[in-house]
């Protein structure tokens, strides 16, 4: 018959009398939200506050050792005292990088907008999981009108869309739906018995492409280059000529994946010409737009992603250009066959039951290959009610301003080579500083400009004035790429980023 | 030579005096923060206060289309004020499931810390990416310790793990790795060429593990379903079976994907003895114990997963029985070899710079599939500093305890009828209305007995008192799971809940 509960060994036995009483709950709310308002004040004074203040240092470097020990992180038996939490809470803060500081030059995701803040500390406090409409009728209502917003700016007035943790989810997706769309039977019979697969994506693709490939069980041998141009925009004719030798070869090509906005140089593949040849071979065509979809919000530079309404799918994340906050993806979809769901579900019944008192197609839980999945788009829908469609333009039309700006000061001085003209609002450029100017020719130039990067970098983190990535690309030693986009930005930070690069660079 | 900045159309020119003065920033970090601290309190209010408060419903039923016209979805051209908008964000408060409501009792997630809360809104504050040093020295380094201390309780002082944004990733992170290790060629060449491959589960185990099969190529088929006992757990004499039959079939069995606390039942499977079977064929052990690795925590009970010590990955959600908050789900590796960066890395140089000034191995960044990955893992921390292990013990013991004393109230009654003693804290029953009694052997009995759940689901939900879920399983027919381990329940929400199916159902 049916099991006893388990049974302890006597040493382990928890008496009742130790446990407080059971009509008490463990929380006291009274206390709890007593701490969390005291903790909301510090995280105001010192992320917000603090962290944005450009008097304030954007880090405050520590030798790992020395930090780890700072932040005492060891997790012991017994609790700690109220205070001391306040404490902690205070520390995690001051030692953490303020992304949202003004002079945080380093990736995608600088900046604060305070709308999306509240979205997201109220999807924090609801706590519930986008699966069902049951348990998150708000979201997924909204959800869907997100999507469709989204996707109105690529241009389709009906499809699909899920969010997704992060660009390289919602791209493996999109190669997930582009291989199930050509063999379904992938899903239960796996990859035995078909032909190899071929992908086609550039070398400044994001390395997501080759992640999925790999995941997916493709391999990354099987994603083919395809030649750039000297702005780092896909070649078409390479594509077709590509896509042509690998059917020589025996492979089966299925899907192009070009980029709009790509990670260093913010290249955008020319996607109407490459809708030509995605036709051509009815190729399935992804947009990874991560990074760049957000030009679709201005009149004045959406033409950059000329071409995307051709497209199978697009990724766009609006935490990084909108500043939605971490982590806020979106996949886009054509498609109206409902081939989200139909590749990924596996109709669990104890979730998805079919005979629910409501309309069960609110259940959008199955489209995911999560279980349970994060609300994302509270935020973002809360700062676009804020600002508008046209608050989000007039972020995107003004960091091309900057951008111009920064590139016309960098070219009234000596010190700062760019690589190219930017398309976007990745700036990338060498430092030359005066001892390697007119060096050009020098047998070891190339070497001391690589390092010229990294001593700058570990420079300005230790003094903690700004920061700024670099890396190589192809041939291309060690350079700078600034990321202009936060709506914090002023001038005043933009000549300061130039002054600083002097200032830490001139002796090098 | 260079290209010029996109030019636009005539009539799409941002002039200049369009824009605000570039030296404003767009936020204004006054108005901001008000509207953030008018924000937080209504979130106090609605949420925490009222929407834990058992005086108080736990959902507002309303149909989708009503719903969303009170919620005014839509996404406009022009911005709001921000009176209209702290209605919004009451409006989204008021209309969302109150998931920390004492009797939510419908899902794993139920229930708020309020020191994990403080967590949750300081990482999205700092809104930073746990992929660098660099950028998360705080998070880098915490999130090393918290999978230390999670992999302590496993029994392991060494090894290796990451957060991955939710159980299904985790376990399916598991099984690429599983699949790396036996052939590393997959990640460049692919799955052509190589035999079939398969995996081992039991029907009742969570359907990330088919979903995984799905997206990595291998198909759901060859996930070979092992036989459950009448508690649901795992036959390990069936899986030997299982693994020879499919190799005499040319496959290659390279996993056992087994549970710890199966979704429906919460039943565990026996490690210890499912682990000598993967011994004896040199098979990778994997453990979702997403739901119930907290028991790990108790002396008590922590028997339930003795053996979990000799797996080679073990997925654990904390964001399901220690009330961390969504999302916060930790894979624990026992490998040492670095196998998660091998299998996972693709060594993006703008990201990865070797020539870094410290410590390059800090940057985990490319032990995942993800690039942009939200900390998940400072709301454990702060949690755990705040009550210790001894206080996350506390409340799997309480769990327990509250789930025996459902259960002898159930025995008590006569219309609940248990589908057998429960293992863990998932309790599964039928209610019997009075007209069903004794009917057993009546030919509609079944059919009858399967609307039930479904009728009082319904009830409950539209009057919002509390909310319970309900599924079919095997051939059985729909009954009620309640789960029940939030901190904040007391005897008397458990003693709500059988008064209230009683009320609700009496009549059917």
């Amino acid at each position: 018959m049916a099991d006893k509960l388990p049974l302890a060994s006597d040493e382990h036995v928890l008496e009742p009398a130790n446990l407080r009483d059971l009509n008490e709950p463990l929380i006291d709310h009274a206390e709890g939200q007593l701490f969390l308002t005291q903790a909301f004040n510090i995280i105001v004074e010192e992320v917000l506050c603090k962290g944005t203040d450009v008097k304030q240092k954007v880090c405050q470097w520590k030798e790992p050792e020395e930090l780890a020990e700072l932040l005492d992180l060891e997790l012991r038996e017994g609790g700690e005292g109220q205070q001391k939490l306040l404490q902690r809470v205070r520390d995690v803060a001051k030692y953490s990088i303020k992304t949202s500081h003004p002079r945080f030059f380093n990736q995608q995701f600088a900046g604060v907008d305070y709308h999306a803040l509240a979205g997201r500390f109220l999807t924090e406090t609801l706590n519930t999981n986008l699966f069902t409409y049951e348990v998150a009728p708000v979201f997924v209502l909204m959800e869907m009108e997100v999507l469709r917003g989204l996707r109105q700016l690529v241009g389709w007035t009906e499809g699909d869309g899920i969010f997704c943790p992060g660009g390289s989810t919602s791209n493996i997706y999109a190669m997930n739906l582009a291989r199930y769309q050509l063999f379904p039977e992938v899903k239960s019979q796996g990859l035995y018995g078909l032909p190899r697969l071929a992908i086609f994506s550039s070398p400044e693709s994001h390395y997501s492409v080759k992640k999925g490939a790999a995941l997916l069980g493709i391999g990354t041998d099987n994603v083919i280059m395809v030649k750039v141009d000297d702005g780092g925009r896909m070649i078409p004719e390479d594509l077709d000529q590509k896509i042509e030798l690998s059917k020589s070869q025996g492979a089966v090509p299925f899907l192009v994946s070009c980029t709009s906005g790509t990670t260093v140089k913010g290249a955008f593949d020319p996607l109407d010409r490459i809708a030509d040849v995605c036709d051509k071979h009815k190729l399935w065509m992804h947009v990874d737009a991560a990074w760049g979809g957000s030009v679709l919000f201005s009149k004045q530079h959406r033409h950059l992603m000329k071409g995307a309404d051709r497209a199978n799918s697009v990724a766009w994340n609006p935490h990084k250009m909108l500043v939605a906050g971490l982590q806020c993806s979106a996949l886009l979809l054509k498609d109206t066959t409902n081939l989200l769901k139909r590749c990924h579900s596996a109709n669990a019944t104890y979730l998805f039951q079919q005979d629910k008192f409501y309309d069960v197609n609110l259940d959008i839980g199955d489209k995911s290959v999560q279980c349970s999945r994060k609300v994302d788009c509270l935020k973002l829908w809360l700062m676009w009610k804020a600002v508008g469609s046209s608050g989000l333009a007039e972020r995107v039309d003004k960091a091309f301003v900057h951008v111009r700006y920064l590139v016309e000061q960098m070219k009234k001085r000596d010190g700062f080579h760019l690589l190219r003209e930017p398309e976007f609002v990745n700036v990338c450029f060498w430092f030359i500083p005066p001892s390697l100017r007119g060096k050009e020719g020098n047998a070891d130039y190339q070497d001391r400009l690589a390092k010229v990067a990294p001593t700058i970098k570990e420079r300005m983190m230790k003094q903690g004035t700004m920061m700024v990535g670099y890396q190589p690309l192809g041939n291309k030693v060690n350079f700078f790429r600034v990321i202009v986009f936060s709506p914090l930005v002023s001038q005043k930070d933009l000549d300061f980023f130039l002054n600083e690069i002097e200032r830490l660079g001139d002796d090098l």
